[in-house]
């Protein structure tokens, strides 16, 4: 089986730190990533400041084949993000044609014109990721790509992306089947069919309900054949115990 | 000023990278951790795999005061945390008797029982982590405190710690003013009040509703006298732009 393209998110935000704002982009992202055939194997969230931010784009961007990053790319003085990728990759940083029309499309005093300025500045040689919101462009340098904060925009940015463009593999397809027993019960057995089948992941989550408490086993994998193999085994296991698979 | 304890979360689960769970531990820590003068400075969430877990958790243990990890310390084949943390500090493995003994109150088959006792598996010589959900416990080893993934239990579980525990400081406050004015408005005036308060973290956060689109201005800092200009200086700037304030 092909090595999986791999990625890794960095989220930028004092606010996700601070408990103030729920992340939902890392959601968001895997989700979009699975159909793209990448693997988000990794996140972090890190402060608004130019040091961690510099040293965390540089250390991923070695680790892993693409990574992403949200937030820090508005107008204001903490959205420092398009500062420290030019500093990460020892580039300048220059003001893009093409996002400064698409900011002075919408009229604005000089100095709120010269605020707004701010988010034209990309380091040099950028490629832009559209941003089909009307608002200033994303970008990429090399296989770091730049999205937005604020979740409706950075997933309109992420629409624009194509498989193409990261070079992705085979999408991960993922089935579930839930039980009423609990993870004690089920718990041996589980990790029989895992070790047979080592290119699925198999995991097990605890629910609870009105009708009572169970898990659901998550299978996921780029093999349809091997997934709908180790689907039909936890099928009979469930059954082996007397008690009815649940289906999504 | 004194510097601030810090603490980083370690998300541990293959469930939250594919997109299927929504994470919310990281916001919960992040607002229990403000009231006990604790600052949440960085988060990771990984897979569950031994190697990245063991390295991460070392790794991290000696960046930040705290390190708190949730996830894979239920009774199936990928809740390897005990495993890893136990590795990471190179201890052994041992029964927790006051573990085994909460284990043991609920009845099951022996099967069900022997797989169950994986949760009294913890690394030799830590400190357990109550469970008022009447569950097994997590344990502290060091400066790596070891909770459950499920959200009602890791919240459980949290509540058990105390500020001196963690050797707390000044709880963090947050004070926060919203405006119907754009961030381009208001970048330039807001960075000079940032810079004039070094020691609050002055944020700004677009936001969109029904009466049109604003910012909210969220201000964060132990200290409660700045905290207190700041917040004059900010509403003062608002009502410059002939714009009333909206606090929360």
């Amino acid at each position: 089986m092909a090595e999986p393209v791999t990625a890794c998110l960095v989220i930028i935000g004092n606010e996700i730190l601070s408990g103030r704002t729920q992340d939902t982009n890392l959601k968001h992202l895997a989700l979009a990533l699975n159909d793209l055939g990448v693997k988000l194997v990794h996140a972090r969230v890190i402060p608004d400041e130019e040091k961690t931010i510099v040293e965390t784009v540089n250390e991923c961007r070695g680790l892993f084949n693409h990574v992403f990053t949200t937030g820090g790319i508005g107008p204001t003085h903490d959205d420092i993000t398009a500062d420290c990728i030019a500093s990460a990759f020892q580039r300048k940083l220059v003001i893009s044609q093409e996002i400064k029309e698409i900011i002075e499309r919408r009229e604005a005093p000089p100095e709120v014109m010269q605020t707004r300025m701010r988010m034209a500045r990309i380091p040099e040689g950028a490629t832009l990721i559209e941003n089909p919101t009307g608002g200033p462009h994303g970008f990429q340098v090399e296989n770091v790509f730049v999205l937005a904060g604020v979740p409706s925009v950075m997933q309109a940015m992420l629409s624009t992306i194509t498989k193409e463009r990261l070079g992705g593999g085979q999408p991960t397809h993922s089935l579930t089947l839930g039980a009423y027993l609990s993870e004690g019960q089920i718990g041996k057995k589980l990790g029989i069919i895992q070790e047979n089948h080592p290119n699925i992941d198999l995991g097990s989550y605890p629910f609870y309900n009105a009708d009572g408490y169970g898990t659901n086993l998550v299978m996921r994998g780029t093999d349809m054949t091997a997934l709908k193999i180790t689907f039909e085994e936890v099928r009979q296991m469930i059954l082996s115990f007397g008690v009815e698979p649940i289906q999504d």
